[in-house]
């Protein structure tokens, strides 16, 4: 089936025409715009098709803009009205049985994807008119400005010529930019008293608008014969004021296509990527916006021309694991703006906000184990944040500060906690922070044993260091995870405090200082997708408390062992990734049944919008920094610390995903894995899905929990980061031409982590995305076509 | 005189009036809030005022909001209408000759400031009526939600109960939403057909307003006492309504004050301030907005009880040396919205996106000698991504990639880089950093001489460490920063090219490797507001490129050297502070006449709004990364790198920089500085203050360039972060209880640098509040009071 989009192409334009309030002339544009693009379509060697669609219409019959449009407009003109109701009120009041947006959306994208076909080779024009005001609802309430965000397509705002005009226009436009809508164009009835087009050109004059002032329409004539005489002749005038006006949105749009054909290669020229090896970027991805968890961007076409077309990509490494509420969230935009609008940034030592203190309040609220809240930019200063917390604080206790003996930390081979030095020496080495200079490892890594499925097995791999490599099954999925409840597996556990009791007394024996235990609860991400059994995590936990500072041989400086509510060593739970639901449970810490001494969270804490991170403590350790010296306090600031808007967007996300954890949006998820696994562990991904892959004969293992997917493909050749069998998978994730039941093409954006793949979904993703994800994913893997 | 203030107090509440459009019942709502708030008022002990204000009228007389208010209510309500106008228009053409904005919003302060006068005893309620919709204009176009913005007090919104009044309401709440407004209180008409809202509270549910839906009042009557009497009836009728809603407004109110008593304390037990010695906090600021340079802060009111009173203060440490175009900026936070709506955050690597790509296009616009950027999120990443870049690229051409021996830099003493490991690493040992356990410091540390201002009289301090400690005196400050026209004191340069040679000669003797060259250009500013002498950087720049390579005996490998184009050691310039016209040029590097290889952008980018960092290079150091082996790429990346609302906000920042810098904007700052100093060097800080200051007697000398005003006090204990000079000074500043002619209090939120008091304005500062700021410090060094 060939690929179609319902955006935009450099052949195919389409408009929404908003208005700023009900009866401002929307129709008479609406009819106006449809004449004027026949006039420029004759221009065009293809002569375009002109397309008119009214999704919802109210008082019809009586009352018909598809009525009005054709009979003022040449026979060529293609309409459709889509719904129509006979009462003339908002359809939320007309209908009592409204249809649902979702059902509204298909049948609208159907309509486009008609003109789309029906104009694949002339190209065209369609106009889509929306009803009242920009926020007026679609059916069953939803605004209009919402509902239509997914196409957003190039808008054209009807404006208020009269008193009081000026104001509901600016704030429409305000409403529809706040959306991310592009509004190359406005048109107004001219009042010769008011003249708001002159004051609305000053105000809009930084946004680009090209604005239209046009004489009124007639008044209406009772007559209709004559009533319909005056209005063609009012439409020959209003056509020496659209015609140029089509003409420039016709450039406006010829140009965005200039624009969205030179943006991959002009990209390869300017950005240096992060973590990217620029020789080996096949193509570069064109985001022309995003929108839930789907991305629109534009590549070649396959002509080789330098010709781009639209493609939905699904977002399935959830934008560098950042997205927990989709994109082009509006509820997280406003609360973004408003925190901007009220404050800016504001300065934050020895200050507070709004913003910051309900944050700070709100994450107390549920990290009980916790008093104090760090603010910082990314997962890496929060974890440089807790690694200057712990040391200074173990070495307070135990009387090291003024000794030369460096300190280290105690971690686990294969985890990952940042990018900036001090984050990577708390990594052990790795071929990638081994190209880094000032790289040093300053810590000792225990080997992790990690949870698996594989041909429909769950089993634990334990690693060669505790003894003897080996499997162990368990019956489900939950079981593994079921930590807390009771003894999981009292032999295993034995095994793994042995092997952690050995750890420590060499440590003992070397002298070594360990200032802090750091872990990614339950998985370990950018190292390649690892699933730590959570019981080998609580046990170290466990030991650390209760034995660690008696193996290690520390001796308690009296001074500050008392007051203190940590025991042994800090522990620090880096959970930049694996915190806010990633996993199904609010904090991956609920796998373990055990509370950090600190906390590390970034990425999904501000819903995927912008940096934000956090790093959560205790008084105890809080205090260790508290003196009359001002050099004891903590060294660590960063000028947008705390910044409002962060602190605004974290705490909306944080109340909206504690709101989806109980109201039910998960349950169409969580109830196959309760029939199926037996237990309270779930995932975004279907129980089925996962045993299928697990089965497949390219693949080694799959594990799941969350919104998390991981498959590790077996590959002879090098493991980890340097695999290269993954490559051709992705190739066909991103590029196999998948389309969807609608014959609309739809493609993943994923991204490899050596031989692992993995999908993520954002906390939105609805079950049909989800199963559209399974589907291409299992017939890329299996080199089947999805198609 | 004792303090006043315009804002709200626990016992004086004043509201704003906003409607969605003109016309929907604002004046009626006026009328029956003034009644309500008088029957909620007798129920008080103190009865407290009631206060009506109208500041623009059209039509007037025929038309007067303020008669209509005073017939209607009881004879105790105090009215006043600030300006009239008779033609029944928008007041922008209704007067041919408009007040200023500033005299209206004089005028209207003015009227607070008596009504708050009038009501200090009893406590009181102020109803300010807009005209229009909320983004009419006030006088000579700008829009009310702007213009009434500085006073930010909580918005009645009439919404419209009409067809299409949903979407008016709608998207006027967003404007003021996005502008920081409260909006505690929604007010409309009935419509039995609409029920407009019903679906309002649906809509509006998350931003907890309490709607209030009122029957509409009667039609008029021809007949005037028919009328009056009708109406009177319906004022009644209204009372039933609008009683109760004022009085859960009230409640709001007091809610809100309670929330205000208590942040400071609840503040104290959750944050963990960046860089703050809890012990030494003396008062937590609760900052409650922030407007262009102002803080409105609540602090509690000397009589010891548990009373917050609002205090306006003056951001005089540019809120950590972020803010360029001032606090709750409509422009930004526009384009950061627009940005968050089209995407939120969107994955970037092998990927652009519109506001990446062109935010990058339009650095290299300027930047004409780079050709890459890299984008993070703060100065320390930016830093840190600065010196991988270097250190791998001087590794690669000087053949020490494989050897052990470690990598150093080159600095300059008492610079600063941030606060990630890797950036203190790159800093001189000092009382801070030397308490972080994982601190080392590698490299090696140049003295720089630095430039001052004592007695009148400008010097250059060359440090003992070049021969012999002098002064160098020069007869302006714009000769010592005219490093680039010409050799401006040959003498001084070849002493600072001995010192360097002689600095690198030793370390080619001890066989240290140089991977970069790290400076602040011009000023270093967290070492303590050091204006290091530009000669010297420039010298050193040159020295290390023309000499640099056989001073330190490095041989360059043939297979790199050919294609580059960086000579020496790569130069990193540290631009996070003074970039983007901070001293008054774009960038620092301007005064120094040479471009660096890396240079690092942060804070004022985004204009004060949000987190986004830079490192631009050239690509000779990019191309060193480039190979066909993945673990070769840069090795540094962050979640949300590239984000699109920090991005769009720095490009738009930018644009609104240069705009500013060529229309005259600074010119009142430029001149004086032109005539008296006699070159193109500038401040905002006049050159009269900067002299005064430099001969008080406890000042031991000033600097001053662009925003930035640095005092250095003379102190015979100890000098630096230790210092305890400033704090009576910073004290007197930020709680002198200064007042400005209308009477309204006014303080500078300063912060010390040890000795050093610094105050910078941002790049919007009115001449009018650095006149103010100038007095302010002046009284609060001599000890006078500016009251």
């Amino acid at each position: 089936m060939p690929r179609l989009s319902i955006h935009p192409s450099r052949a195919f334009q389409a408009y929404q025409i908003f208005a700023a309030n009900t009866n401002v002339g929307k129709t008479v544009f609406a009819t106006g715009l449809c004449r004027a693009a026949a006039v420029v379509a004759s221009s065009k060697k293809t002569n375009p098709q002109v397309f008119y669609g009214k999704p919802v219409q109210t008082g019809y019959p009586v009352d018909s803009d598809e009525r009005h449009v054709k009979t003022f407009n040449p026979s060529s003109l293609q309409t459709q009205t889509l719904y129509a109701y006979p009462d003339p009120v908002s359809p939320h009041i007309a209908t009592a049985e409204p249809p649902s947006d979702a059902q509204v959306m298909e049948k609208t994208k159907q309509y486009m994807l008609d003109c789309v076909k029906k104009s694949r080779d002339s190209g065209g024009y369609l106009f889509l008119e929306t009803a009242g005001g920009i926020h007026s609802p679609v059916m069953s309430g939803t605004s209009q400005a919402d509902f239509y965000r997914g196409l957003r397509l190039p808008s054209v705002l009807v404006g208020d010529g009269q008193l009081g005009g000026i104001s509901t226009t600016l704030s429409s436009f305000e409403s529809l930019h706040i959306r991310g809508y592009d509004i190359p164009s406005l048109l107004l009835f001219n009042h010769d008293r008011y003249k708001n087009h002159e004051l609305l050109s000053t105000r809009l004059h930084d946004q680009k608008i090209d604005i239209t002032n046009v004489p009124p329409p007639p008044s209406p004539n009772p007559d209709p014969i004559q009533d319909k005489a005056a209005m063609a002749k009012y439409y020959e005038q209003l056509d020496e004021y659209l015609v140029p006006m089509m003409e420039r949105l016709d450039l406006h749009h010829q140009e965005r296509f200039d624009r969205l054909e030179s943006m991959a290669d002009k990209a390869r020229d300017v950005h240096w990527w992060p973590f990217t090896q620029h020789n080996l970027v096949k193509e570069v991805t064109v985001v022309d916006s995003a929108h839930q968890d789907h991305f629109v961007t534009y590549a070649k076409t396959p002509d080789n021309s330098n010709a781009v077309e639209a493609k939905e990509m699904f977002d399935s490494c959830a934008s560098w694991w950042t997205q927990g509420l989709g994109h082009g969230n509006a509820k997280l935009t406003l609360a973004a703006a408003n925190a901007a609008g009220r404050y800016g940034h504001v300065m934050f030592p020895e200050c507070t906000n709004e913003p910051s203190l309900a944050l700070a309040e709100k994450i107390l609220e549920r990290d009980t184990w916790a008093s104090r809240v760090f603010v910082s930019d990314n997962g890496s200063t929060a974890m440089e944040v807790a690694l200057k917390m712990a040391m200074r604080t173990a070495g307070k206790r135990y009387g090291w500060l003024d000794q030369q003996r460096p300190v280290d930390i105690l971690g686990v081979d294969g985890s990952y906690h940042g990018d900036t030095i001090g984050t990577m020496d708390a990594c052990s080495p790795n071929v990638y922070n081994e190209q880094v200079q000032w790289y040093q490892p300053r810590g000792h890594w225990l080997q992790p044993p990690s949870v698996h499925i594989s041909q429909g097995k769950t089993y634990v791999q334990v690693p060669k260091e505790m003894g003897e490599a080996k499997q162990v099954f368990y019956d489900s999925v939950s079981t593994v995870y079921s930590v807390d409840q009771d003894n999981r597996d009292p032999a295993l556990t034995d095994v793994y405090k042995q092997y952690i009791r050995k750890e420590l007394d060499g440590l003992r024996q070397q002298g070594r200082h360990i200032g802090a235990v750091l872990m990614e609860p339950v998985l370990m991400g950018a190292g390649g997708m690892i699933f730590v059994d959570p019981l080998f995590q609580r046990t170290l936990v466990d030991v650390i408390r209760q034995e660690g500072k008696d193996l290690l041989g520390y001796k308690e400086q009296s001074s500050t062992a008392s007051s203190s509510s940590w025991q042994g060593i800090p522990v620090i739970f880096d959970e930049v990734f694996t915190g806010w639901y990633r996993l199904g449970r609010p904090s991956a810490s609920d796998f373990l049944g055990v509370k950090p001494d600190i906390a590390a969270y970034a990425k999904t804490l501000t819903g995927g919008l912008l940096p934000l991170a956090l790093t959560v403590t205790k008084e105890s350790i809080f205090d260790t920094f508290v003196s009359d010296n001002k050099p004891d306090c903590l060294l660590h600031g960063h000028s947008y610390t705390a910044h409002p808007m962060g602190s605004a967007v974290a705490k909306e996300s944080i109340e909206i995903l504690d709101t989806m954890a109980t109201d039910g949006t998960w349950t169409p998820y969580q109830e196959p894995w309760k029939q199926q696994d037996g237990g309270n562990t779930w995932s975004m991904w279907n129980w089925n899905t996962v045993q299928q892959l697990s089965h497949l004969p390219n693949v080694d293992s799959v594990m799941s929990l969350g919104s998390v997917l991981a498959v590790n493909l077996k590959d002879d050749q090098t493991k980890g980061y340097g695999s290269a069998v993954s490559a051709s998978v992705i190739q066909q994730l991103r590029h196999g031409d998948h389309t969807d039941a609608s014959g609309t093409s739809i493609n993943l954006f994923a991204r490899p982590l050596g031989n692992v793949i993995y999908l993520m979904t954002s906390q939105i993703t609805t079950p049909a995305d989800v199963q559209e994800c399974e589907r291409i994913l299992l017939s890329s893997l299996t080199g089947t076509n999805s198609a």
